[in-house]
């Protein structure tokens, strides 16, 4: 059998390594193996609900990776040969490899709630005949109950509140929404917004007890009182989905998976690791986090695959900088670095810098919507640390300028002085650029320190 | 009289260099002089033909000075003492300063065209009386002549476009629209929007002659056609505003203003200069420039801002970068630093990358529009040199991530594996957002030549 490279896994991460692989080594034969029939777009999922008329728009294509000649297997990766350098599957096929990436991802946290495991209640799996029934019974539900208000719950919640007749409860256990990614004045706009839609929103509530026949009914909460629902989204979270490399004897980390290096290599030299299933540093702290975004597998898969054979162009895995951004029903938000409370919880001395303006100019303009930012820099040294911004689409991208900065370690006096672009249609004004005058006001605020 | 801070101008370059002043020194005096009563937004000048319903709306506040305490003069400034340390004004008026800021702005450029005085003619003033009459003008005219395919010709000939029965020219003497910013295959793109809405764009083509009585009824072109016109807009560029510096016995460069150094200081250790009257330098060869951008000239006023009593905060003016962003009718595109053709006039070996996608993720997401990227690299360094995009909104701000990334001089290499927030309301997909895949494309190519 021919050999090359093996990527386990058919999400972005194992895609992105594929592909990478094949660009930086076109004339090694590269086989994905993955374990699902039709996967999904995963940032799509909650938009399976509402804005796709029909769920199946969000399949993930292969078509990039057969172009690109790569061969895809449908089967189970059931053990690693480390000594032989193969993979034995479940159907009983051996793939020889001379490097393997596992890009084997996530599984969904499951709550240890007393009946969890009634009918109507449902996880985030990432494959589309388990979705499209979860989506078909959510718009036949006139009760539909979102567990966990991290971003999945918001979207969800967000998504099941366009359903005419339904009403939808988001539960969060802490006192607030985003809690991980933006500090309260971010969080409390998405808590506000979700509630002008109709959204019950029911932070410092945690769910004891799923009561029902065979099916859900009730939800019962830790403080007596139970909601009637007919059916459960669980978004809580993931854990790394890394049983594979502990059966193969490799080193594992105590709770992100896989131990890897800068360029992703597990200490196996020949066996790479990346995306959900692989240790996470800090960018700041390089303290393992847990950090499971595709953007920050799809960086890493772009690392491995370049790095498979030879560490051809000097380039490292910077750390996981957490950076992501999120939409409720008009309302944009970006998160990048440290929130201020992860700041000051991690022991930064950290200097804030806020602004809130407007994202066109003059503000007369169609579509004109309210801008709030937030920057927060280190003190001593002046550098960006993270970034927070809330407001139209343009959100979106901004989040990436902030994420870019915060990349390259720039001061608040180079944010000041930044050449941008404006545009009346597009931006806002050059003299009320957000990123600017957050900085300014950071800067205003050490001058006075002095 | 009191002493301190005189700003000349109340364009955006002097309103922000007074506020900055007054934010660097809050224990000075500043006063503002402008000759203007009423300014306009300069970038907003388009929008008051049809985007805003009253021109009105596009005025520039002053309140954020009046706010901070800063004196406004309305008053010509005729003579600059600079022995004596004070301004003379045409209202007979003196004004001592300790440091002054020159924030005079620029004039339109009027082309030597035969009957280029006749009336129903209007250039770019940045003023709401004069304005007004121009787009009272233009919403009652038949046929509307717009001279210069730049950025400011072509958001107009798009403004005017959307008046019923209105038909509108676009003139432009090179072979293509916005030569200066934009690379073929992006200029070509607004060409073709414009001309779906209905603007006929005259590229190759160059006016010789308004004809007409006192009014202009005509517009002769050097081939020998004609076409009626009721009125014409010359969008063909500025020149700096630089007289008084000039009689002042300040250095001068050849073309584009006040000679400054760094930190926006002329000659003179108390005068400083900012905005379309200093000189600018390119970024990547430090040449003289003529950039004349609101955003350009707010980044040096906040470094002159900074900078008048004394450096406290390194930093620095590195050139002048280039970077704006447009509005054709849905269609945005912005302009970074160096295009493809710029940068092989100027001598530099240079590599390509490209990539074209979807503005949101899966496509099948409401509003989703086609995005087109490109980046120019240092072939030998591997620095980024330059972007375009093409696209929905969202450009407006990607064009922003570009130009940090350009600022802070990041090599292909690193935007690659760059970390970014994806959405699929918001952003391209995480597996083809397009700085990413743009660096790739052009890392491809690199290693080809290796």
């Amino acid at each position: 059998m021919k050999k090359g490279v093996v990527v386990i896994g058919g999400g972005p991460a194992g895609m992105v390594s594929a592909l990478t692989a094949h660009r930086y080594y076109p004339e090694k034969d590269i086989t994905l193996i993955k374990n699902v029939e039709k996967g999904v777009i995963p940032c799509g999922i909650p938009y399976m609900v509402s804005s796709m008329g029909n769920p199946e728009e969000n399949g993930l294509s292969m078509l990039p990776l057969e172009k690109a000649g790569i061969e895809i297997i449908m089967d189970e990766v059931k053990k690693i040969n480390r000594k032989e350098k193969s993979v034995s599957t479940e159907e009983g096929n051996d793939f020889p490899y001379e490097k393997l990436v596992l890009a084997l991802g996530s599984k969904p946290f499951i709550p240890p709630i007393l009946g969890v495991e009634k009918e109507g209640i449902y996880q985030i799996e990432k494959e589309m005949g388990y979705l499209k029934k979860m989506v078909a019974t959510i718009r036949k539900s006139r009760n539909v109950l979102v567990v966990g208000g991290g971003f999945i719950g918001v979207e969800f919640a967000d998504e099941i509140s366009k359903i005419k007749g339904t009403t939808v409860y988001l539960v969060e256990m802490f006192p607030r929404l985003l809690l991980n990614s933006f500090d309260l004045e971010f969080g409390s706009l998405v808590e506000e917004k979700l509630e002008s839609e109709g959204v019950k929103v029911l932070t410092n509530k945690r769910v004891i007890e799923f009561v029902g026949d065979k099916r859900v009914e009730k939800a019962k909460f830790e403080d007596g009182e139970t909601v009637d629902v007919d059916c459960v989204i669980l978004g809580i979270g993931s854990i790394p989905n890394s049983d594979l490399a502990v059966e193969s004897g490799l080193d594992m980390t105590k709770k992100s998976g896989i131990w890897v290096d800068e360029y992703m290599r597990t200490n196996d030299p020949d066996i790479f690791a990346v995306g959900d299933c692989a240790l996470k540093r800090d960018f700041f702290t390089r303290r393992e986090v847990l950090v499971m975004l595709a953007s920050t597998a799809t960086s890493e898969a772009r690392v491995a695959g370049a790095s498979l054979y030879n560490l051809r162009v000097v380039r490292e895995n910077k750390g996981a900088l957490g950076i992501y951004s999120t939409y409720v029903d008009g309302l944009a938000l970006g998160s990048a670095g440290l929130t201020e409370g992860n700041a000051r919880k991690e022991g930064f001395e950290i200097t804030i810098g806020n602004f809130e303006g407007i994202d066109k100019h003059p503000a007369a303009l169609p579509n004109a919507n309210k801008i709030k930012i937030k920057l927060i820099f280190s003190s001593y040294s002046g550098i960006i640390m993270g970034g927070q911004v809330a407001g139209g689409e343009s959100c979106g991208e901004l989040i990436n300028a902030i994420g870019i900065a915060i990349q390259k370690r720039v001061s608040f006096s180079e944010l000041e002085t930044l050449q941008i672009a404006t545009h009346p249609r597009l931006t806002s004004a050059p003299t009320k650029y957000p990123i600017v005058l957050a900085a300014n006001d950071a800067a205003s605020k050490m001058l006075v320190k002095q």
